[in-house]
């Protein structure tokens, strides 16, 4: 089969097609015929990663396509069966094993394309906003990086899941225009108002009920100033730095102010196994019926992973960079 | 009755004994004759407070006692039973009224003076410790403050409750001995050594899974270094002052640890409510086997309640001051 290694680690040049054996799943794995690809950021950080050694690993960890094989005791995964999901490498290639509990059913009314832009955004939008920030129905959130994956798809769950109230901030009108567009209420412009002062206007005072930060240092005031009571606070970004100066605990006790700190990657097989499983039977009707949608900036062919990564690195897009593996 | 307000606010010199008819208990409360209550430090804070207006109100938040009147639909907190719980207001009379879901039954193995050292020290460690610490079987938990009322009652509960390897810091020897004696296992005087080396020394860097932190900002640094991987740091004072100069945020995103400020006092009825009755149910029986022993200092007359304020104020008491109210 054909896929997409490296030479040794490095810039996009490194990139290679191999030709390989196909691999074979082992017990509780399903062997997928990928049709499509996502393109994440990790794995542009895999490619120049210079603590990896030979043999190197077939990039990409999040695919769509159609089971060929199944090694599991879940008969509902039978061949031929359309599903998306994340996979510890080897998702540039054209087969690709996962774990069972990893699989995603693809609901027909879904392109693989589509569900091949689900996993990664939607499981950690769906992962921070429900199991961190236990969202509950008609609450307020914040979402910074609302043009981001994870923002976009964050703000259609918000909306469509739990009817919340919805600020969202970013730096350009085209992203905010978008934002609102999925279902955000509340715009702001970072680079020209303050969140926290809107916020207030708009709340009353009261703050918000959950932010999702991937913002940290520079925001740090402003959202501790924006929560409310009880409020819960995610980490899962530090685009504005990492360190604070001054932080004030009062406040964090007398608003009982929960802030947990979370990267998705990292997490065990076990938790991504659960969250996967979760997502499938509370989200994906959703997409069934329409009612969320990947947002995505570009489909590409094959051949064209290395013009893939300079989009990826040069932050030219606004939704899933797909590569399409095979018809 | 007899009761103790205040003439108006200020220093201990206010207190005064009055007369006042009993409290006639409303639908879904007790009636209780008081035989002790707890003196608190939110007793003479309420002492002090100027915001207060007249009629001003018994002080008083926690008691023991028999229900002489039951107007609730729990037929079995009937006339006679032996209670204890939080009261709002009113627990330094002879007869207080109590909501019935506050009420958590006395073993008959428990004098009046203990039931009363209860309520206001163990239900708070408790919910630090299990509501929003979620202290798991055989983890490991770092207490501060050791020798406090509630630093004594979480070290007894980690240790019957959860058989979890305890972290316990002090800065008198006394203080470490009594919570060596109460089940800590890891005694840091924190004037002679750091915590976080220790516990990195014994933990082999792993860290702690649950931190009670009453310290807040001169601690910040060593408690997020003795966090283990999905730690829960639990900041429920600040003693140690409630500012922190320079906070990394990448460790705690990389740690993913949770941060929880809470305050017990402010939380709302239904949450009392709960808690009680959680706690009567999963903790009370431990009394009853001797496995947990209320902490008492002294039990001084109803006559004398401004010596009890005194000793309060001076911070000279290592366990609770207890009010005999009646025989």
């Amino acid at each position: 089969m054909r896929a997409w290694s490296i030479e040794k680690p490095g810039g996009r040049q490194v990139l290679q097609q191999i030709e390989v054996e196909k691999p074979v799943p082992k017990q509780g794995e399903l062997l997928v015929e990928v049709k499509a690809a996502g393109i994440n950021r990790t794995d542009t950080l895999t490619r120049q990663n210079t603590a990896l050694t030979e043999p190197y690993p077939i990039l990409g960890v999040e695919v769509s396509g159609v089971v060929v094989e199944n090694q599991s005791t879940d008969s509902k995964l039978h061949a031929g069966t359309r599903v998306c999901g994340l996979v510890n490498h080897g998702g540039y290639g054209e087969y690709v094993t996962m774990p069972d509990e990893r699989a995603i059913v693809l609901p027909d009314e879904l392109t693989f394309e589509e569900g091949a832009a689900i996993p990664e955004v939607f499981l950690t939008a769906y992962q921070t906003m429900y199991w961190l920030g236990e969202l509950k129905e008609k609450e307020k959130i914040l979402i910074h990086a609302a043009g981001s994956g994870v923002g976009t798809a964050a703000i259609q769950m918000a909306s469509q899941l739990s009817q919340a109230t919805i600020f969202a901030t970013a730096g350009h009108p085209e992203k905010l225009e978008k934002a609102k567009e999925l279902g955000a209420h509340v715009l702001v412009n970072y680079k020209e108002e303050s969140f926290a002062e809107r916020i207030s206007g708009v709340t009353e005072g009261i703050g918000v009920d959950v932010i999702l930060d991937f913002v940290g240092g520079s925001y740090w005031k402003m959202n501790l100033e924006s929560c409310a009571v009880d409020a819960r606070w995610i980490l899962i970004g530090t685009l504005g730095g990492s360190e604070v100066d001054k932080v004030s605990l009062g406040d964090v006790m007398k608003k009982r102010i929960v802030l947990k700190g979370t990267l998705l990657t990292p997490r065990s097989d076990d938790y991504k196994a659960q969250l996967s499983q979760e997502f499938a039977e509370v989200v994906m009707p959703f997409f069934k019926e329409k009612k969320l949608k990947p947002v995505i900036h570009v489909v590409i062919p094959f051949e064209e992973l290395p013009e893939a990564h300079r989009m990826m690195e040069d932050n030219e897009n606004t939704g899933k960079i797909i590569m399409k593996v095979s018809d």
